[in-house]
């Protein structure tokens, strides 16, 4: 299956007194970009790898690192960018998603690209939890085509 | 012509600690809607009644007040939650938007209503500038209908 | 005793393209001033009028209604703007809180002039809560001066 | 003189749904910490290395990458937190600096650990602007003691 693309809607209070959308903003974007595309809809058992993003759930997602090259200014723009996602390392209780971000979805080159490792910890004891055999099975479904 | 309705984007980020869309959140998505129905898209000339909203412009729109009622809790959800928006005052250099926004675009009642005073300035005196009489007329055609 | 004013930190992130401080960041400024004002610091039992503002609490106070005034453009600064604030109601479940945010303590005029009705709820029900004699008593120290 | 550490405020609202200071919010926190240590106070020339961080200046300094690695999940408290920041490297028209953020300044252990390099561009043409030689030595006066 490979990459997944998703658009997401930048606003104009993504920008800063720059003029251009803010290096902060981009890892909002990436952050919703990924929530919609490995999490349910709230209220849903969607198609999501994992069930809604929601503090009642007793297993958290959390950010463990995030690398970001921001290679090119992004302006406003009304049309959604959009962030392609890879993932590329399962882990026990961790997987690491690639990012591509893109003005428009057929772009050639990105504006940024990053990578982030997510844990699964338990959200009472913060302890990890270890990825069941489905959630690895998914995940790795979206492994970088080679 | 009477309303506009336009739809937004959530972002899981855009909840606070309650778990619910945050009350600063929701005035960013009326930015947002605002920005979308009456500006023009950057880079373009399209339908907008004002050119984008670009700080190179000689007139900016400031928002002199605003008005919010929350009505009720807006949870995060996928789907674009959806503003409604007239104009019910056009001024010599300013004008009103109200503003309903509604988490489905049929919904009987809104989530939150509001309204906000928009005044043209010159970027760089700080004065009011007044509004032509295009724009004058263009906004007009959003007048609630009654 | 009258109205208090407390210090918040603008940052160089709440400006927008045009180069001031954007009228959605004033409202989340005035969420931190409000809650460093009358809710105890997390963790502790502090003189706070309301426990910790968290989610766990069963009683919530949810904003209801906002009126905003923006008189002048708020440029980024280093020092703190000042927000004062006094309690111009108590009902049975809510109070209104009236703002000044001022770019310096004893700056003459404010920047921007706000107030908004917090309502308490049960978490569970949503639910309006009465307030309790002393938080009644306590809000009440913070009328306006007449 | 190696590392210089600033305070930042938190505020109530950079948590998210989990009840804790968001990922996101991190970053702009770490952008508020730079922009005091090393730029001028907007309207001042005072101790920055830099000038006012305003788009006015025809230089401006743009992130080039970040590497964050987030150690602990920060709650949301009172008191400042401080990002103690150094510069591990000068290049030609770059630097990097290094970032950690502790909840008080003397705990042993940060929060988040991170990195970014900011490159200098003319804001007109967007190329790359070489640092000056005072620049560069003030600069090297935040290396980390080895």
């Amino acid at each position: 299956m490979g990459a997944v693309a998703v658009p997401v809607e930048l606003r104009w209070g993504d920008q800063d007194a720059y003029g251009h959308i803010n290096n902060v903003a981009i890892l909002r974007l990436l952050e919703e970009a990924r929530a919609r595309a490995f999490w349910s809809a709230p209220g849903a058992q969607d198609s999501g790898i994992f069930p809604p993003l929601e503090p009642a759930q007793q297993i958290w997602a959390l950010v463990a690192d995030f690398q970001l090259r921001y290679r090119a200014q992004l302006p406003y723009q009304r049309d959604p960018v959009w962030v392609q996602m890879s993932i590329s390392k399962v882990g026990g209780a961790s997987f690491t998603i690639d990012y591509a971000l893109r003005a428009a979805k057929h772009d050639a080159a990105p504006k940024v690209t990053a990578y982030s490792t997510l844990v699964m910890v338990d959200r009472d004891t913060g302890r990890p939890q270890r990825l069941n055999t489905e959630q690895r099975e998914r995940l790795q479904d979206y492994a970088p085509e080679s």
